[in-house]
């Protein structure tokens, strides 16, 4: 049935390089003094740690700066309110992920085989989303912006190069919208939270899935 | 790798056969007078063709009295209000969409192989949703509902059977979610209105997908 189907042009829809820059770099913090960064590290820190025990909404700008040890002011000088805190907080994990994959150890990181990298990179994000699932949902609530938000496309676009490695006959982009929809931090929530699934049932089907989409033998 | 991964439970999370009961039969209209019957039929597809011209947002109950030459007190009565009306517009879509998989002619319908059923499926829903796409996005806009509300729950559930004929060494349920992921209403619109794709590259992709997740032959 496949066969029959006529070959359809592929318009690209690429990711701008200094999107990857700006996320990938502290390019937008270059003049922080030491004792600022520090105090910044700290109140990121405070935050995650609250967001994971209480959700995003349950957190106050008071409690992050108390948590950090840094008097209040500091936390509203740096952040403004709490919508540009959860930003930061949600900026800082994208950069610190999206360096493990572009330049971290192997088999996230580049110098394993495309299949490898793709079963690691879909383990690494499911878990990496169990730790800050509030934070995610709370990014995510605008159900049209799913597809088009930066860090989003960065991820995707990611997926589509190791699948042109793995699979250079498919529809690559089509592809790593129907793996990065098995991310989904909605998903995840729905089938852990609201289904009551142990994580490993959801790591053990994103492997499975890799090897049936790549046709690696592994999986059947 | 994956066949280091310890097997992991599986629960059910079963359809309620009342849930599909009651979308596949008029058992909810079970009084209408045959005249009544005829003026909801008609103003159910002068909606229907509003809502494609103009999306959900876009129709007022008076219009759609008018273009289906009905009286405006008809479809209050009728409807209660717009929200009902594109409730009552959806679900009767529905009901349609489900007769045709349940009992319908193969290769949708029964009778065909499983694996041809799923491409059928497929293309079937991604044709439906090119024709209603205003309507599904209005009925998802809330992001938390899109894996609970009962018609996505009766599609995935069909969906997993036929995996379950399919690959039946596989985890069928989880593969539906994945499947079904690939004809969201909120992921076509991005693909077609947002970056242009044409839906027969979406269509095609489809196939592919079923072949690779099922492991035909005819994708490779």
């Amino acid at each position: 049935m496949s066969a029959a189907t006529p070959p359809v042009p592929r318009p690209q829809e690429p990711v701008e390089p200094q999107e990857l820059f700006r996320l990938g770099t502290d390019a937008d913090e270059p003049c922080l003094r030491a004792d600022a960064a520090r105090n910044r590290a700290r109140l990121l820190e405070a935050a995650a740690r609250l967001v994971a025990e209480r959700g995003a909404d349950g957190i106050t700008m008071e409690e992050v700066a108390a948590a950090a040890r840094v008097g209040k002011g500091t936390v509203f000088r740096r952040f403004g309110d709490r919508t540009g805190l959860l930003t930061a907080l949600l900026d800082h994990s994208e950069k610190k992920f999206q360096a493990a994959f572009l330049s971290g150890p192997a088999p996230l990181g580049p110098g394993a085989p495309p299949v490898d990298r793709l079963r690691a990179f879909g383990l690494a994000m499911l878990r990496r989303t169990a730790d800050e699932l509030e934070l995610q949902l709370a990014a995510e609530a605008d159900a049209g912006r799913r597809y088009t938000v930066a860090p989003r496309r960065v991820l995707r676009h990611h997926v589509t190069l190791l699948l042109r490695e793995a699979v250079p006959d498919a529809d690559c982009e089509l592809l790593a919208y129907t793996l990065m929809a098995q991310l989904d931090p909605a998903l995840v929530h729905h089938l852990v939270r609201q289904c009551g699934m142990p994580p490993e049932r959801l790591e053990a089907a994103w492997t499975d899935l890799v090897d049936r989409v790549t046709g690696s033998a592994a999986a059947r």
